[in-house]
């Protein structure tokens, strides 16, 4: 079973245990002959993608009820994967969604680390540093790099673990993160779990 | 009386009760005869105040051993001001300031309201909102509006409100803030209380 994740810039395969990915704008779709299961946040990849059969949209096999409209397909999936869960999925922004007893309870956006980092610097060059994952969070700051990353990292921190819940890491900055969240399990393949529950589910296979 | 806090880009002054702004560009130090006392963060300000007999550096009487030393004037002002309070003065960046006992914990800095919707447009389009400070911040977020002003306010909110102490906000956005932080208390001239204080200590008048 192969299993694919499509972003705006790669296909993200899974192909049993094997990870890897392919550029968007030079993969060919129809150099693939067995079946995948794919989901896609590209318009453009979904185009050319629906014209062929051996590649399957998971994304119809969602209960879009329990979402709402504008939100994301890989965010969708992460939340398929868990239960009770804050799932912090930390890449260009990070979205932290919020599972209860297997229900969707909502979720914000928040700034990127790479974004973030920028923020600080167009406020003002004296503000240009990169964070510090090893911040005491218990520790106010008393110099200009820690009064910056406590400013991005304690404020997120603070509001999830509020949830009192598991909290599972997602996304390109996933390990940054679990300096932070010390607690927190690492989950690099989450949204393809997502994708194995719907398929079993659909009894797809 | 006359009191004056320089920024980057204005002479903010205070004549007893009255305030009002000058242009950095424009205004000409040496047109005022009476005796002004003064903080400024801008070094071309500095360098030609400091010539002038009748302008008065209130950052001599300052005891900089309770800050760090890239720690704005400014920010020292305010918490100047206060004994048991946490300071969210809200400009281009919004600084966190901790006052315990009239003691300075620590502080954050956290990106203003403009420099936090720039980011959220520049990571996608799909992000470009206003924020809603209408936002219950009990609800999580099924929308994207909402899902980013939470991203901004609430994990500010948690963070602030964790320390228990009475919050004060100041600077350009503080009535914004004041929608969320409800039982916070409005001072936009904080910093100029944190300047009386110090003349007050100094016995300069």
């Amino acid at each position: 079973m192969i299993l694919c994740d499509i972003g705006n810039t790669s296909y993200h395969f899974l192909d049993e245990q094997k990870d890897y990915k392919k550029d968007v704008e030079t993969f060919n779709a129809l150099s693939v002959d067995e079946k995948v299961y794919y989901i896609s946040v590209n318009s453009n990849v979904n185009a050319v993608l629906e014209k062929l059969d051996n590649w399957i949209d998971l994304s119809q096999f969602i209960d879009r009820k329990k979402y709402y409209e504008t939100m994301g397909i890989d965010r969708i999936f992460a939340v398929e994967a868990v239960t009770n869960t804050v799932i912090v999925d930390a890449g260009s922004a990070i979205t932290v969604d919020v599972v209860k007893y297997g229900n969707f309870e909502g979720g914000f956006i928040y700034p990127g680390v790479d974004a973030m980092r920028q923020t600080y610097k167009n406020i003002s060059p004296a503000l240009d540093y990169s964070f510090n994952f090893d911040l005491d969070l218990d520790i106010m700051p008393k110099n200009s790099q820690d009064a910056i990353s406590y400013g991005f990292l304690k404020t997120l921190y603070s509001e999830v673990m509020h949830h009192e819940l598991p909290v599972v890491l997602t996304g390109g900055n996933a390990k940054e993160l679990h300096k932070i969240f010390k607690n927190a399990s690492l989950n690099e393949t989450l949204i393809f779990d997502g994708m194995k529950q719907i398929i079993k589910k659909a009894i797809l296979c």
